[in-house]
């Protein structure tokens, strides 16, 4: 069981930015103790601060099992949008903080149409719940 | 640990209703599947049509964590959200389907932001992956 | 042929309630109008103020054919736009005066496009046309 | 009882035009049946696909009812509008599908202020039920 | 010097059509009083319920001035006003009745821009004042 | 002189809901202190949490005046205020908070127009100031 | 105790502006029932049909309390909200008539939330209903 | 027969500011040239750039009839479209340039509904129209 | 292979309406060249500026392909929109002009969901592209 | 080198008014220190909380650069951007914080596009700033 | 005579991507047709699925001509748009598909008014009836 | 004192770049004369077309303060504002042209409330000014 982690801009900086909305882990730190809960899943993550590069990275996909956290592209890159839809594998949105409690703009997501479900302000543990579920 | 899952109208018909969108599970064997699931923990749920109801229920909580469906007053109720402002537990908003796919209505949540997290698309495994949560 | 008609908030008034609007008839002596007219059919109505026992008697419906008179819930109640939905019979949407000629929001129903048809302005009329045409 | 039906643009097709929404009954035969039905009220139609031509014939009438399916220009004409405002008749607006499912744009009529009464979905027997109405 | 005033649908029947707001002259008297008060000015009119038919009659004017009166048609008719845009003469533009007072969609004019100048409220004065201007 | 004052969703929690906004008195306290003050007149109170019970009460009022606080269904409750509209008594709305310093959803109020003058941000005294105004 | 009321433009017409909405009374009148009612506060007030002229007034309040009616002011001054938020004094917005069943453009307060409470629809029992708020 | 003509903000500038858009005639002039072409009409101009100082004016309005040009506060004075309200002559609103030829905003007047008519784009022959309109 | 070109709105005064923007060649010259360019078609064109006789001309079409201007009537005309819609033919709407680059109310086409594809801002050119792709 | 700074309502408060937002310095001290800063300018300052009263400031303009603050003004006032736009001079708007991070309403300036550039959240250093640009 | 064709975000997957929308030619195919019609043009394409390596190339193009079909950057990339408007070629902006039958978002193109003529629903044809345009 | 300057797209192009709106000076160029400026001051800029190469660039700021020139990136990229929020060092948004005299989707930075000051319309000399407020 293959599951990837794509983290859109910014998300690079979990553990030091904002750490009142974030928390102070750092995906690194996140990574292991996912392998460690599910240790019988291959877990990878990739991180870009570049649209087009996620973009890039989603094209080449050979998982079985895809986790978005489009961070800020979520509401306004319908390149992104266009890309998961052509993706026919099961996908999670997450989102870290919980967008509902935040600025008026992050309360629409234009990719999380193309994701089968979603999830917003579990913290990290988002991830851990959305393998949970791929896992099924 | 005590968690009471509250759902809104209509959710009394899960299994019935709409089973292409719902499911073909009720809320009764869901909740077996849930207790044998989570052994440790006492699980119970609460369902109304009726908003005010609704109200009632979550003002009389005596459980330690809180998971909502709100179903269709998720998109309007004020009532019920200020109700949930109000309640100082660990609270998760529940949609079965993914509501970004569906009508305009349902993209915006009125109670999300009275919640900590929202979770939307998981099907019934939603309640699930919230108590998982809260179990932490 | 059985036929059951709905009627939602204040509706109970009808008679009194502004006459110069909904005029001075009963639903009750409505009722026996529609009883005289149509005696092969069996009628009967249900009305309550409240929108979620509005969901609960729609959720129990075991009459062949369902009249709708929403009332203001017609212009905000997801929640009974849901339910009927679900409704698999023959289902008419009934308002008693023009909405078109009224307050803005009273010209968008949420409700209607759950119902197969719509008549508005008819005044009690409106009850016997649906009925006539249900009987069809 | 003299009652004239006029139909917008597109309704001459009525049979032929996608029919899995309008039906495959012809305006002509609808008014057959619409005389047998009604022996005693005297029945015509007009169509028109022109908005200024459909004005003049109403500005001209000298029936002692109306009924009107203004088809697509429900939703911008002011111009017809402003004629209806202007005739002293019952006056009946008919949709033959139920607008509420369909467009964003066929939501809202621009019309359906200046008659007495609208009905939307009720197929052609919409027409039968204006008649209905307008013979009491 | 030629004057040419243009009318649009429904004010062939100015003098009966709502006399409360449009007042009790029509517009074969007003011409009458026009061709009295200004003798030097050879004046005519063309009222057409046909938006089509209003532009082909501008499209071929001979006059060496227009004041049109466009009626509903102000408010939607970007056909009409690409027309006008057109025609390089002294262009008035004449409301009856002072839209502001009236309803929403009275108050957008699309057609107002294409004209060198508007006046509405003036009752059927109005084409009096437009052409004062005109001869100056 | 007979009060009826209504009570809206999450009122009954008064004096521990929110104490920051709300203030720590509650609404029991709040009568006996008004009928201190008040003690020629009989001033009573209802409370509920369900906005068809709200309705229900409101239509067999036999009090002289109404004083109401809607709480959040003033603002989405059409069918309150449509039942509201129907009671010929002095009216007065009360809000606690002042609505215009608080959440954008807040500052409409669809009640409010049903009633003959609104006092909001005056916290539990607002009552008073309403039967102050009643008893004149 | 001292009270300053400070009312807007148009509002030096009380008695004569408008009575059907605004009533007979003059604010002269008004102040003098006012001293009678609350013989221990010193009242005065202030009238402005100029902007900028009320917010000099504000500026330079050396009362303890503070009334104001922005008349119009209130939908659109940003500048006398401005002015009002540095005003550390209890301060109350009146409005004689019930702005909720008036135009569109009344039903926005941009002073409101400047102010620490308001009240609407009292007529000029308004200004009493402030000052006994002002003097508990 | 006396009629009075109120500019607005920056009209006291005229024949200067913006000739191509305005022209190259003061006022002083056009009521020279008014003075001479209605000879039997008293007609007297006042001129404020402050929003309340018009107001001041108006309300001592001892003419018989009322021209009033608002400039830029044609758009946002709600204050002196209450005062205009209130003032029960022959009014007519004048703007000298085409509105709908120019900036979104210029486009909707909220003081035209307080007036009898209104005209735009004559330049300032518009001041003459209006007179020729008021005589008669 | 039969092509008909249907042209709205103004179209007839090709090569002379604002030629900065629409050219100097006639349709007939356009027509003569696309005859030249494709012999083996049958081309042949239709113009009104009347909305319902568009809609008479493309009901009783007995070509293979049609090309349409609407002109003007493209930004409102849901009448055309839905006679557009029964039409199984391939379909191509034309532009001359870049809609993109011009008012905002060009930028929206009621129609072009109606056709099989758009072009806009290719000059008299774009029949000729338009002819290309339906002749493949 | 003559420079007018001219600021709009409120802002002869600087130094008092909400100084965790404007600061302790007042305009007067902020005049010494630019004064002292550029010598060989000469710089002055006007300040008025009546709009109409800075237009007539404006217009009299003798300097030959101007700086204009036009506090709350900035969002509403037309008639200052009307008087603006006529002055030929090179023009700086300033704003002392940085209104992008304010309310909504500050976000919109009317009155920046009738200068030459804008500046906002440099505190009073901003005045120096434009200063600054305009000695270049 | 050289053409540039510049293809946006997920426009590599062509061929496999949605099919049922963008077909099942690629690309590369694509552009071997193209030189084989177009023998004497010199055509070229560049794809990527980063804004900035779009704007990137376009920057540096040293070709006669270009085609962009910017993907889902033609929706929000104002970036895109800014570029496209400093490049003095003849430009054509292409759709696969007709973005008016497609999603709301898609029918607006921030880029399309930075181009001289744009094209929608051609399929790959598109870009061939773009090359026929542009070698005119 | 070391301050880095961030340009984003099309920047590069300065100097040759629409140079009315833009001016004639190269960044370089730019650069020099803000070294000879402000000779003890450490000065470098970056320039990139890339949206996520200017958050990995920002991301890794080892400078005492930012200048930003997001370009056109500043009317919709959430991404970069997120990033400049994270950043705890003086940071001011420039842009060379006064965004208020442009288009609508100009006026809106998403960017600038994460800034400390703004500045627009002072040409490259807009860099000076704020490299002259960071020295403060």
């Amino acid at each position: 069981m293959k599951i990837l982690i794509v983290n859109g801009p910014n998300l690079n900086l979990l553990g030091t930015r904002e750490p009142e909305i974030y928390g102070n882990t750092s995906m690194e730190e996140c990574l292991e103790d996912l392998k460690i809960k599910y240790p019988t899943a291959e877990i990878d993550f990739f991180q870009s601060n570049i649209e087009g590069e996620i973009i890039d990275r989603l094209q080449k996909i050979d998982y079985e099992n895809l986790i978005i956290n489009p961070g800020a592209y979520s509401h306004y890159s319908f390149a992104i949008a266009d890309c998961l839809k052509n993706i026919k594998l099961p996908k999670v949105e997450v989102h870290i903080s919980n967008i509902y409690q935040r600025e008026e703009f992050r309360q629409k997501s234009v990719t999380a149409a193309s994701c089968d479900a979603v999830l917003s302000g579990f913290g990290l543990k988002g991830y851990s719940l959305a393998i949970n579920y791929l896992l099924k």
